[in-house]
């Protein structure tokens, strides 16, 4: 079977290549480009996901995939072989049920619709773009229907993120992490707002930019298989295991924005990093779901990177790099700065207690705009009125309300933001695991040191890419399914601490 | 036939897409791309290679081809489609001469020699590229073989550079600008050499980046097009007529190579971004040969910008920029600095009167190398003869020998030579031939302005992409065939003022 084997991996190296080589046009695009280029460069990232649609869907995978069920099955589950044909016939089936029409049709019509969000956000002018999000809407729901066997309408499109939840699944999570968060919000927001003024003073940003770089190295992102460069909106990009990089941006009179970008956007790039090489050219070269990589970046971002432990390194060495600034700000009011708790319209910007309740208003609406109970054109009203119920606020305009996030203006309506959610459920659960295996992570993080807790996630987690699903990786780290009890005690703990509550 | 010519155009915006996208992956290999990324890189740009190869051959384009013959045939040669299918037509039968598997296996020959001239070169070690150098000579040759209607084996690698050159062509014209430039050559370096200390004091890298980049915008670079980054070896390259970057390098001790640099990749650049806009998708929108796109790099970089009338108006900026540097060097001074004629053994760092004869040796021993007349384990000795006989001087190792330029360690031996030395004497001629209809443009340029030269460059040539051939070019702007008598009046004037011959 070894030569089918081989045969299969023929065909889905340039798969992966397809892929990869779209991700550096989209990275170049967004770093680099400039306008002239933007139309061409359109068509060719087309004509690239139409070949791999077309190689992905071609039936002699199908054949080929056919002729390794028997083989499949001797093989332990967790075995490359068994994952690799597994997860194949996974990609190959969900690609085959969606023609290769309706995909150009929908993708052309979301770089439209980007286009029309990129200059409606600024103008604060949701109605333009609103007959795009109506048919974006709509391309939404013919997806869903190629899936007719599922159970609701934002379950194919779960899928493509968190494969193996379904709408019912997280509806059930969000609902009771909904009923815990809202009233600790209440309670610490209730006790006054913490003084960041520290954090927003001139720092210069090419000092920003290096320290932001150094701590990442710190953290053990490898610069010889990456690179930081700058976008408008951050992000990771993986051209192949050796080659995983980042964008951040940086902001003078904000001294979080390059720094926890960084510290962010290297969650993620240690996980494609971690990758084992053996698995390079074939579906299980990933991170396995939006969910477990968002837990990844949260992780390094927040629990790690707005700790205690963590500052007490890496808060001496930030003084003397911005000695006007910092010099007589104690390490405390830095901390407690860094974890300021508030009521604020914008999610990217939320602080970690507030920014599941961002999370769960987008993925209400979008299950209830699906299921036809919510018109485009009420979105906003909608958008309005949760944000009441739950955050105590109104935004002041569409702009940082319902136009705030590109999720809904470059694709389908649905899936793209229940996993930001997952994922801090998880990062609480993959952490307490870890420290009860490796108790010294804390005392490390002090020193500077972060290879226990790296090497741990990368055995457990990073190596095995797609192998795993989400649900098999908690349950084979936690012993049992995703909980949200070690991610409220977290927060309990911490922000307790933090507001005396 | 309006629909068979829209069907000819869907069939090749993908080859050209499939170009494009690969020259972006290797510019991003030269420019950001971290070793990590190095192996799964080649793979990709093998693989696209593959896929443009396989629909350049496609029988269904030779059909098409076919089809259209007819309707041709009713067309001037000089409209759009006759030139989109004869030019087509050309690239298509070169290429189905060529298997796709020899394609494949010499270039993942070349990949390996490339690799192995990157050690050598630094250490000096011939040897260790030699078997190499000699498998791409015999590829080389089998090369020449799929084109047994060839009289020379050169033929078939100088068409893919230069089409309508032949050895026997581009030797005559070699031979009588030898005969008049060795002499030349003698007469000026006897007169002594000039002083360039001025060039060689410290400037800050960040100023000399700047002022190249306004340089080339008053040139009429257009950054909306296009950009400006760092690279090992600087070159030019297109991923639409929207997208054509340049790279430079910069050096603190040598104010020429930024600059240079520069005008000189602005000069190809300002041809690829002036091909007529409804070209982009096909074989015609690119510059028609290696000689004239090095006629516009070497006529920008030399004949305009290493010019008295240019300097009248870019050197006072400069010395504002440099007042410590050069506040006290006059503009003749810096001229004469700019122009020093010197025997080195360089190609790349060669003056204006010098390079044609680096040149030149590489083209006949080229020659010798596919005829079978020289070894390749004579080649280093050989160099040296002819540097000896031509130069005047020996290279003291191969480093800045026989291994300095890599075009014989990256590619087919063979045709990548004579392109320089055939753009410097079509530079005079275009330049001779616009002076005429336009005297006013040395004025101009000692006003800083170049509109009237570039209009009538993109008018005669930019705009034409590859609907003409470089010998159609030359026929169309001097009714005449190529001739140096131009050229050699040019170098004759500039030099016989400056070293008073």
């Amino acid at each position: 079977m070894q030569d089918k084997i081989a045969e299969l991996r023929r065909h889905l190296s340039p798969i992966y290549d397809l892929k990869a080589i779209s991700y550096l046009l989209e990275w170049d695009q967004s770093t680099y480009m400039p306008p002239g280029g933007a139309s061409a460069r359109a068509r060719q990232v087309a004509f690239l996901e139409g070949l791999r649609h077309e190689r992905l869907t071609d039936p002699a995978l199908g054949r080929l995939l056919e002729e390794l069920h028997a083989y499949e099955e001797t093989l332990p589950y967790d075995s490359e072989d068994a994952s690799l044909i597994r997860v194949t016939r996974r990609d190959h089936e969900r690609a085959v049920r969606v023609p290769a029409p309706f995909v150009a049709e929908a993708y052309g019509h979301f770089a439209q619709t980007y286009q029309a969000w990129m200059e409606a956000r600024p103008a604060n002018d949701f109605e333009t773009v609103r007959p795009y999000l109506e048919k974006s809407l709509d391309f939404s729901r013919r997806y869903a229907e190629f899936f007719p066997e599922s159970e609701h309408v934002a379950d194919p499109l779960i899928a493509e993120y968190d494969y193996g939840m379904t709408a019912s699944a997280v509806s059930k999570v969000f609902a009771e992490l909904h009923a815990e968060l809202v009233p600790l919000v209440k309670v610490v927001t209730n006790q006054g707002e913490a003084d960041d003024s520290c954090l927003r003073q001139r720092f210069p940003e090419s000092t920003q930019w290096d320290f932001a770089l150094e701590v990442i190295q710190r953290l053990g992102y490898d610069l010889r298989r990456g690179r930081q460069d700058k976008s408008p909106h951050p992000f990771t990009t993986v051209f192949s295991i050796g080659d995983v990089r980042i964008t951040i941006r940086v902001r003078e009179r904000d001294l979080g924005e390059a720094l926890f970008g960084a510290i962010h956007e290297a969650g993620h790039a240690l996980y494609e990093q971690g990758v084992e090489e053996g698995l390079e050219g074939t579906p299980l070269a990933e991170g396995t779901s939006a969910g477990v990589h968002e837990s990844q970046s949260r992780l390094w971002e927040n629990i790690v990177g707005r700790s205690q432990p963590f500052w007490r390194f890496f808060y001496p060495p930030l003084q003397k790099l911005f000695p006007e600034q910092l010099g007589k700000v104690s390490l405390d009011t830095f901390y407690r700065a860094l974890n300021k708790v508030q009521r604020s319209p914008i999610r990217t910007e939320a602080d970690e207690l507030t920014y599941n309740l961002h999370v769960m208003i987008r993925f209400d609406l979008e299950l209830q705009l699906l299921e036809g109970k919510l018109a485009v054109r009420d979105l906003p009203e909608a958008w309005r009125e949760r944000y009441r119920a739950d955050l105590g606020i109104v935004p002041p305009d569409d702009r940082d309300g319902v136009l705030q996030d590109l999720h809904w203006y470059w694709g389908f309506v649905g899936g793209a933001f229940q996993g930001y959610t997952l994922g801090n459920i998880q990062s609480a659960l993959f952490l307490e695991a870890a420290l009860r295996e490796h108790p010294e992570i804390v005392g490390e993080m002090e020193e500077g040191e972060f290879a226990t807790l790296l090497s741990w996630l990368q055995e457990k987690i990073y190596r095995h890419g797609r192998k795993f699903t989400a649900d098999d990786l908690i349950e084979r780290i936690t012993g049992g399914p995703l909980r949200i009890g070690p991610y409220m005690d977290y927060l309990r703990d911490k922000y307790g601490a933090l507001y005396g509550v």
